[in-house]
């Protein structure tokens, strides 16, 4: 007879793999902490959508007391806009050929705000709108951090660019306000670190929106914001919105930065045992990166989890094995328990595991849908996400 | 007045980015050249579809010489078959959960050969076939350079594993032969050490093959193969069969290996600059990870190419610039060339360019589409890709 593992969850048991999984309580209790810790702080909050791009979870968003949402890609922006979001800031610096894109939706009512970084792209989002005779909202994307993009509070170019889009006469855009995003915020693992950080973030916002309004401009949205800086903040004074996205599933990431334990991620891969070598201690299984994504963002931190942080069907941490190597659809974890373990008998092929990712918003993308689970871990939603630009 | 790039391709500049490019003419040049390498051989050719996803291209596999196809998800099987195709052969040893999913092909007409590596795996789909009243056709999957999965040739279970499949009486599977993927072969880059590899690879699966016989099992089928191996191989004696996938796009870890060219390469994600950093010598695109995928492949290859060697839109290389960085839907490309260089000038706001991606497979499956372009680098066609289990 074939060995047959008898421990499988009842329910999980029937599922195929590999299979996102997200864990409703958790999320759901990821959603509260945020929105609760913002209210607090009396500042507004418009999460990033693109970590779960999926409306279903959106409006959990919502009713936890988001207001409007913040998005990556157009293709975000029609999609949560055609389900009735129409508050939406499109934080990344929009390509001159998508301006048509975001024009329409605007004619359909949504509440577009795009982001400008340089004179150059002030000028190009202010001419489309003068020809199509239509004003775009506009924010100045401000670097706090050095990390990415954006002027820095002091260059040179803040005033010019608020200028180019909105002391031509002649109209096309409308300036309202600066943003900034402390992406290096990741990078830190310590709590003073990164309460020292949000106040960084939170200071150059405020200050480039205060150089703004000191030439007579308007400057109404002081937008700022990373999961990390968001859940550090002490004080956002002068700030009038949050936006943060990865904070409502967790990851690895996330849990190595000292914001979230490893039990709040509400995300996880259904994987199944395929395989074994046993000369090498070896267990192979059908999750590689395919299902978990190429993201080894833990690599750099004090933990490095490999592909993933291996679970068992409760989705608590198995010790001794960890996700060494990803091919396309295959995992491969390397046994470091007792070497005495018999994996063939203790890991049957069938065995069902659960995989924690290192980065939510990657291993997220690789996946059509969510199978979301209750509290027991047993399925009870299908929540479809999206994708493409 | 806005300053307008003028240096666009005229048809690539009419869409939208990030987008997936795919040269057809050096695409029909990369599967002529593996037919007929093998077709030099002696052997058939059974090439992977796990790298494209796409319909259009295995027919051209197929047209080109090809027999049957390698598929690495039941999903490819299925969109595979429903096309047409055949010949399957299942490359990853399969999940318990899924027999049932592989009968169902092979009932609606499907020549499914499933993958086992252990008497336990044996077992269990020999014990499905006889409860269906199904015979399932396997291959042993043999480990010929301790990559990933597999019996080694010698090991003392092949010869169970066999028996686990072919000689209970009652039936419900049969040995078709065996298969090896050496895997390894990526890690290397000398054209001696991969004629090496490509001869250990055949050897130890021919012996594999030759251990069953010798204890009077039949098999038929010994399948090898990787796309460096497959293009290195001086001679393939008792192969009966070669796969590939990543030969027909190629890609970036491909030429690090040395059996392409960077100008072999047929895939490449149309990009968009969207900003500056002045102050650091830096361009901000509109592709990101989730256009490029996390792929870092090359890191450990002699030439570290970051996230994608960053071209023109002919496709010609771009001296200076390194993709240092990948955000969502930022990527970060470094200006290491004349420090006097007016980057804002040279590359303004709405420039395009093309990345030429690390690993084809991973960069694919973050795309929806090909858009396929001609030699002038004008669109031509989009063929659909698929994606999920």
């Amino acid at each position: 007879m074939p060995v047959m593992n008898t421990n499988h969850h009842p329910d999980l048991a029937a599922l195929t793999t590999p299979r996102l999984l997200l864990d409703e309580a958790r999320m759901d209790h990821n959603i509260q902490r945020m929105q609760r810790r913002l209210d607090e702080l009396g500042v507004a909050f418009r999460p990033h959508v693109k970590t779960t791009k999926c409306v279903d979870i959106a409006r959990r968003q919502a009713a936890a007391g988001a207001r409007g949402i913040t998005v990556s890609t157009l293709m975000e922006a029609r999609v949560f806009h055609a389900a009735g979001f129409d508050d939406i800031l499109y934080a990344v610096a929009i390509a001159p050929a998508r301006l048509d894109e975001a024009l329409e939706l605007a004619r359909r009512g949504c509440r577009l705000t795009l982001v400008v970084a340089s004179v150059q792209a002030a000028e190009m989002v202010a001419a489309h709108g003068r020809a199509q005779g239509h004003v775009h909202d506009v924010v100045i994307e401000i670097d706090t951090d050095g990390h990415r993009a954006g002027l820095k509070p002091d260059d040179a170019a803040l005033p010019a660019t608020a200028r180019a889009l909105t002391v031509v006469e002649r109209g096309g855009a409308r300036l309202k306000g600066v943003m900034t995003h402390a992406g290096s915020s990741y990078g830190l693992d310590q709590r003073d670190a990164l309460i020292r950080l949000a106040e960084q973030e939170r200071a150059g916002c405020v200050a480039a929106a205060q150089r703004l309004r000191d030439c007579g401009l308007t400057c109404d949205v002081v937008s700022v914001g990373s999961t990390p800086t968001a859940l550090a903040a002490m004080n956002l004074d002068g700030v009038t919105e949050v936006r943060a996205g990865v904070y409502v599933f967790f990851d690895l990431v996330m849990a190595g930065t000292g914001v979230c334990r490893t039990d709040d991620i509400a995300l996880s891969v259904l994987t199944t045992v395929i395989g074994h070598r046993v000369d090498t201690g070896w267990l192979v299984t059908d999750s590689g990166w395919m299902a978990m994504s190429r993201d080894r963002g833990t690599q750099r931190q004090a933990v490095d989890h490999g592909y993933g942080l291996v679970c068992d069907l409760a989705g608590t941490p198995i010790p001794g094995l960890s996700f060494a190597e990803a091919n396309q659809e295959h995992g491969v974890l390397h046994w470091q328990g007792d070497p005495g373990t018999d994996l063939v008998a203790r890991f049957p092929v069938g065995t069902l595991l659960r995989m924690l990712p290192n980065h939510a918003c990657a291993t997220g993308a690789q996946h059509g849908q969510y199978t979301v689970i209750d509290a027991s871990a047993a399925p009870v939603a299908t929540w479809e996400r999206f994708r493409g630009w």
